[in-house]
């Protein structure tokens, strides 16, 4: 069975009381909850974490990975300045995926570069938090395909 | 009813048959054709398009544009080169996409950087053809919104 | 019998209609009947032309030059990214000068620099629909001078 | 009635004997001259002023400003290192035009860079002295325009 | 039997007339001439382009690739600003070669840098239309080898 | 009543002790203890945290955000890398002022930018363990003054 | 007895009437009103000083200098472009702090760096006229430890 | 007797598993393992810890210092994006080495900077494992120098 | 006659004052007495300046330049900021040479740079106040060679 | 007669030894044993070195420019680096061609640019050892020109 | 039998009487001694040498390269400038360590790159002259490795 | 007695017959000779050496640096690009001046960057061959008050 671990970092757990004009006004609990349906519906083991902690965050990441899971990752702030998630992608040779909630390349210039995003097979972002939902749908049939390649 | 343009820049006709390895096989016809079923079955009306003028593209955009249609961009080369691209979808105040088929963020330098991005509602890249179908899939809920808001 | 040459590139088309609040409410065939006015009035013969494509446009500035007209040039967005106008310039020597609508120097800083500048007369930017009018003004005493003394 | 003043920055006053093959012969006097007939024409205050000091051109400003003037601005070289005169223009709210006599672009690089040009209106040069009379031209509508706005 | 396509880029249709101090006298028509004498001699089919359009260009690059043929590019302006043509040249795999009629290091900066040239064999520039004589000289060979290598 | 959360972050522990000659004598805990007078002394609730985590770090700033206290941030090295912070600010709407013990101007040269700086309403440094009570009497009344807005 | 020269820079003479969303409605004669009470409750000799002129500012720094007075500056623009500044404090040793009305660091990129930071005691930003009031109470204890030990 | 702390970073605890092609079969307790029959050769007291958190590293770190141990750094990604690494070396003025498993010079640009290779006395890089074991070896004479000076 | 004017720009008022261990013991007086010496054993007409204001500086180099005079210029901080004295040289077509007290190459990377020294003949940095006898010796025959060719 | 130099830098003395695979197999004997019979067959006297020293090369160029002789230069790895070679072609203003075996634009960012080619007629650099004769080919002509010119 | 050639640049001399300070008292002789003692003791052929000429010690790579020893290279100055003698590492395939004396990272920014670096296996710095004694330890195992998988 | 050595860089040899309208007309034997005069009159001791190796001029360095000999240094090209020159000075801790015969920072943008002149006591340039003079001039009371203060 598919697994599939999505990740946030520092700052997500204020979603949807945060700046609802930029992120909207769905909670982290929301997404997860919408997730959670499509997870079930779609017949993948889901994870859903969040911390504020770059190094519980390289964890978080070589869990994922070291389970087989794919990763959908919004590192929010880390992700522009963490070589560490990247080791960590790269370490456990991760299926990951980077997402944000808002259009990055629309935000402050530091924003526009990601660490990741070489070791991620792609990018998802601008689309509120149904850039989750996106990421979730190019996910499964990536590691559907892998498995069938493993098996 | 819900219009959305999908328009391709250089080189872009030269699909499934370059760069395999990267690219993968699917041809852009094969493209048009899997969105074709998808636009039939969400009800959506579908504009397909490829040119390697970057002035056609401009007037691509801005059809586009003044129709009403939402836009789903994969500019190619011009992602990375063209103002032009940009001022086309500020001018008609277009609802557009941008897609690449490959990870642009782990290829060259150069194209880590998109004039098109800041004016674009968002950025999928790296799903291979898929990116289209993901493009496709969230360009239609923001369309209908926003036709439901103008109604 | 002095002639003028005034060439718009990309996305001028949508003028009028595109950005009011920054571009005003005149379209492009309302800045044509202004100048045809004033170059009637000055006995000047006017040439003007619309191209999204950069490759026409440098065509047109050729045409212009090798005819021994003076050239007025709102290349827009090539204004930025285009050595192939800059070297149709010089190529074929034309007394040049270049004009945009709206104050570059205010906009995005990738707007500040100009690939033309260096090869023309000089520049005027900032005035709305009127800096065409101040280019005629100043490119026609500029031609008579060349013609003076040419004979 | 409508007043506009003219400053003119370091060096100036040699205009006219200061390398004449890229200045002109034209004085200052003589530029005053030009504009003193135009202003009558066009029942225009002028007044037209030149200091060496940058702090004196910063008071130009304020007292051009405060005085509900226009201002025609040739900064010479405090228009590439003085944010002090950027701030003057912003700080009295001015309506102001920066003219150069030269084609500052095919200069130095260091001279293709102006502090002022974002909170001008516009720029002009390249066109010898006659950047000023197009300057005076631009700047009697703006600021009627703007008189007839607070009327 | 082996085939070169010459390609010419932005303003070559000038050549001859433009700038000859620096470009020489012989035109685009007489470079091609003595090229179809030079291809006439070594048993090689010659095909000889010119266009001011960086689409057109992208499309004559990839029917030479997809024919087989050896590409000799001058693409003028273009080598300096074009992602789309280093696209198009390793999207069909083209054996090219970049030529200058002019030494373009002892130009401006910018012209100093070529998108192109990592995807090509080699460079040749300086030597006025001979450029175009040695870059033939050069291709003919590597295209035999290519020959015979697949035969 | 008015609260304050001043928070520090690494190797502020060592205060006291590390490098006596640039950071003075006083200890951490001798902070904390100048500024319970001050607070005392004015009827402001006083917390005081040090860190070395930059995810504890953004939970420290969010809660003081939400908890609506005023923020005084000497964030140490986090101050030069952490975007978190910076979001973590910008997320709660926290009211905050960034401190430094010594004058990073006159520091290497990475210690010249702050990611948090922005997002404060001002900055202090270079005052010893007194910018902690500059700070302190800055905030107050801007506290104050919401606080009375707000009623 | 101990004494502060207050050094406004240019510009500083439109405070209150100037942006007074920015910069607050207090006028510069209203902060030395608040700021003689000040000196007067702390027994210390206030000079307080404006200028346009960047070499009177020279002067005044080496006159606050060479009198033994701390002095607090606010050079306005002069802070980014000025070296002469700079070597002022440091020509006589002057005990400095550099104040600004606005957060510096959230305005535009150049007003980031200061010439004048490395080598004043500190710096006080973003708290309107109050950085007047916060330096003031900074200034005065440094005096006096400089007093006591010369003693 | 003399004391030396090794210290590993974010994804260290991968070793052996993680891109063996780069980094060796051995794990990280291997590493350990050799290490501990080298200091009990030599008579040293050895503390060998990883951690993914940066917070932690600088407690590890000032750990270290204030015992009076060297220090054997391979601080992993953090090397390259933390100051407060560099801060916690210097205030506790430890003597540290710098170490890593791979050549970053041969790695990607930003793998190039250390913060805290300054802060050191030396680095080693590029051997393996083997870069602990010459760091051991480095270490213990400058140790066992500075506790003679001491005595 | 041959005349020289030396002409010294801020804070060289302090000059045997200021950090004597870097500048020397000498006043400026006593520098313009030790070249009244000299100019009076050859025959020189001399003129002796100082002053803060870059605004005065341009005057003196164009009364400089105007009467026919050398220029010795030690334009201290303005050597690094100011175009207009630059300007000035250039405008009045003055024979100048650049001198420094210290060796501005040891200093900070930005006295590193002068705008004035490609307009003067040349440079003499480091020499303490003998770098104006140097330059004194320097511009004698070269006025002299200037005034038998004119002659 | 007309004479050619054909000099060879660092490293070149290993060629057909170093890296075959991407500088082929043919010895530097190989390479100028070619030059011999086409300088034969062209009635050139051909001199050909090689040296591993940065200034026994820059005598070399100084040797063959003097005897009035055209220059082949493959400076290898000095092409980046040396201003000495420059300043030697300059100096004695020869003739030169720059050319490498392998495509320098094809390497590190660091090949990209050479010191050299600004005083160069031409370079030709990816057609292996053929770029050789190819410079050959290219230099004849020019030198005939020339001396036909002197004569 | 293994052999290690032990080469050293510029200045190195000098080694005991320059700069004791920052390079110890120990000469390059001594030096040489201590590593013939270490080298004996391993039974290893050592060759030790130093040139100033940066064209030599191309040779001396070579020369060690081609003779299938490891090479223990203090390129001195030669490490930040010369590309030479990276290719000459690459182009016989040398086993080769970069060391230095003193701690490189801790010295001007422009010794902070090494163009050797990364055609090495490894570096090692800061260790005095015990920065030899490692690198020999460390480069004896891998050519033993070496040499037994070459057997 | 005082003895002075004159080290002359790569090219130098070529003086007189190189670039005369920049270089002048007199060679080095002639530069030579003036300073062998004014060093006889001096009572100084005259070494005067050229090179074009990079080597031997590090080592010309060395020799006159531990003679205890003053250094005129013009080493042409080197001064750009050498570190070796640099370490030399330092090395030896040579009393050195470096000139240049023409004035460096009118020429390109990378002469104006000199590796050597941080080290030196300070720099003359632009004067012809008097510079030498100049440097002479300045070198012979260094040297002698260096030597007062050593006896």
């Amino acid at each position: 069975m598919v697994a599939v671990h999505v990740l946030n970092g520092p700052n997500l757990n204020l979603l949807g009381t945060r700046e609802p004009g930029t992120y909207g006004a769905v909670t982290l609990a929301g997404v997860e909850e919408r997730l959670r349906r499509r997870a079930e519906a779609a017949g993948v083991e889901l994870t859903f974490r969040q911390t504020n902690f770059e190094g519980e965050f390289v964890t978080f990441i070589q869990q994922a990975g070291l389970a087989g899971a794919g990763v959908v990752i919004n590192a929010g702030a880390y992700t522009h300045t963490s070589v560490a998630l990247r080791d960590a992608i790269k370490g456990v040779d991760a299926l990951a995926i980077e997402v944000h909630i808002s259009n990055v390349h629309a935000s402050e210039e530091f924003r526009h570069h990601s660490y990741m995003a070489p070791v991620c097979v792609g990018v998802i972002c601008g689309f509120g938090v149904a850039s989750y939902d996106l990421a979730f749908d190019a996910i499964v049939p990536l590691l559907e395909k892998r498995a069938a390649k493993a098996a």
